[in-house]
């Protein structure tokens, strides 16, 4: 193996963990960080100006696996599907699970298999709207892969991004992720029929969520039973 | 900003998403992220002789946030704390709260935060039993940074390791981490008490486990009733 090759695996080895950096090198990886996200954060708006040209309403959903994000979708494409044309790009490392059931909602669904990314990024969204034609829709749905934690270095370009956890998650689960809840229009707590048996202090998440963004709109819901859906749709403006 | 910085940069920015780099690049970003899980894979060989010199036994668990890792933990540590003297360290992004919830059941517990790592490797335990004085105990536990991606691409050279999912996480969890099961000795399925209430298929659950990697155990508990926890126990020979 080359001399350069072995600085440039070393150099990657090294923002596998900022840790792990030598000290004359720390910089670099704080400045790489800052300009990939600044490059992400441009794409993103690049998106947004795009999808704004064609009026078309964009939202983006993050959340754990079983968080029910793709119930919340079924939801509201089920409530709006004669009033919008909908496009749900559904984001997963493998699997086409979530597309299949949202697409049985009439709406068109586009499945991103990421591999082994746990995010998606603008540049994802960038290839979609690029290859469609824009006049088509009139409102987006991006559902992310199940992380709370990768898609906080990422924005899409989407106008809101929800952010859903679950009663079954704990009452910890804001507490810990709070950059993404910083970068978040709205907090839903979904399965609130649950919380009561799994003792569940919802008020703390409630009080977590404004704590960390005093801006962020905060809903409780269950997909399941289709409680406080409504609301959720009067939230976005949909 | 220098020439040389600008390309650094560029090569960062592409494996930030193997899909984006030029073809050119492609091969070395392969490459390079392959020498990054062999070296990790050394000195997690390194960290498990180095724990079987001290006769540690050791075992490391991965899941979702609000799978029930910190509960089956506290549960273990509970039956265990009296037959051995228990290390357990605990990865999140931020907070203290699983290591201090454990900490009440007579174990020692140290926590990692990663920042904006989604998972623990070999390097962070590495940092903690160089620093400890192996003497001091006869099992050790890792609780991994809530997240069914990214612990899939680092070992931590535990003698095994068990995933967490629960019925609450729907019946897809396991079937859409294959990388994950493929690498792990045990599926526990967890929740079980909620299973009926939220109709969740578990025969499918374990049946994709079983499908996944058929040397894998599949055990169903709940960490709340303490359900099959004896079980757990006994199938980590413990």
């Amino acid at each position: 193996m080359s001399e350069k090759r072995k600085q440039d695996i070393q150099r990657i080895k090294e923002l596998e963990s900022i840790n792990l950096a030598r000290d004359e090198i720390r910089d670099l990886v704080v400045q790489t960080k800052m300009e990939v996200e600044k490059d992400n954060e441009q794409l993103a708006q690049q998106n947004n100006q795009e999808m704004k040209k064609y009026s078309i309403k964009s939202i983006d959903i993050v959340g754990a696996i079983g968080a029910g994000k793709t119930a919340i979708i079924e939801k509201i494409v089920e409530a709006l599907s004669a009033k919008y044309r909908i496009l749900v790009i559904c984001g997963d490392i493998t699997t086409t699970v979530d597309a299949d059931r949202i697409k049985q909602h009439n709406a068109e669904t586009i499945q991103i298999n990421t591999g082994r990314e746990c995010s998606l990024n603008a540049y994802h969204i960038h290839q979609i709207i690029k290859n469609k034609d824009l006049n088509d829709y009139d409102l987006l749905f991006v559902e992310n892969v199940g992380n709370l934690i990768c898609p906080s270095d990422f924005t899409l370009g989407t106008d809101k991004r929800i952010t859903v956890v679950s009663t079954t998650e704990g009452e910890w689960v804001i507490e810990k992720h709070p950059m993404l809840f910083k970068m978040s229009h709205v907090a839903v707590i979904n399965k609130v029929d649950l919380a009561e048996r799994l003792g569940t202090d919802i008020q703390k998440m409630i009080h977590d969520a404004k704590d960390i963004n005093p801006d962020i709109e905060v809903i409780t819901t269950s997909a399941k039973t289709g409680e406080n859906i409504d609301k959720l749709i009067e939230i976005l403006n949909l």
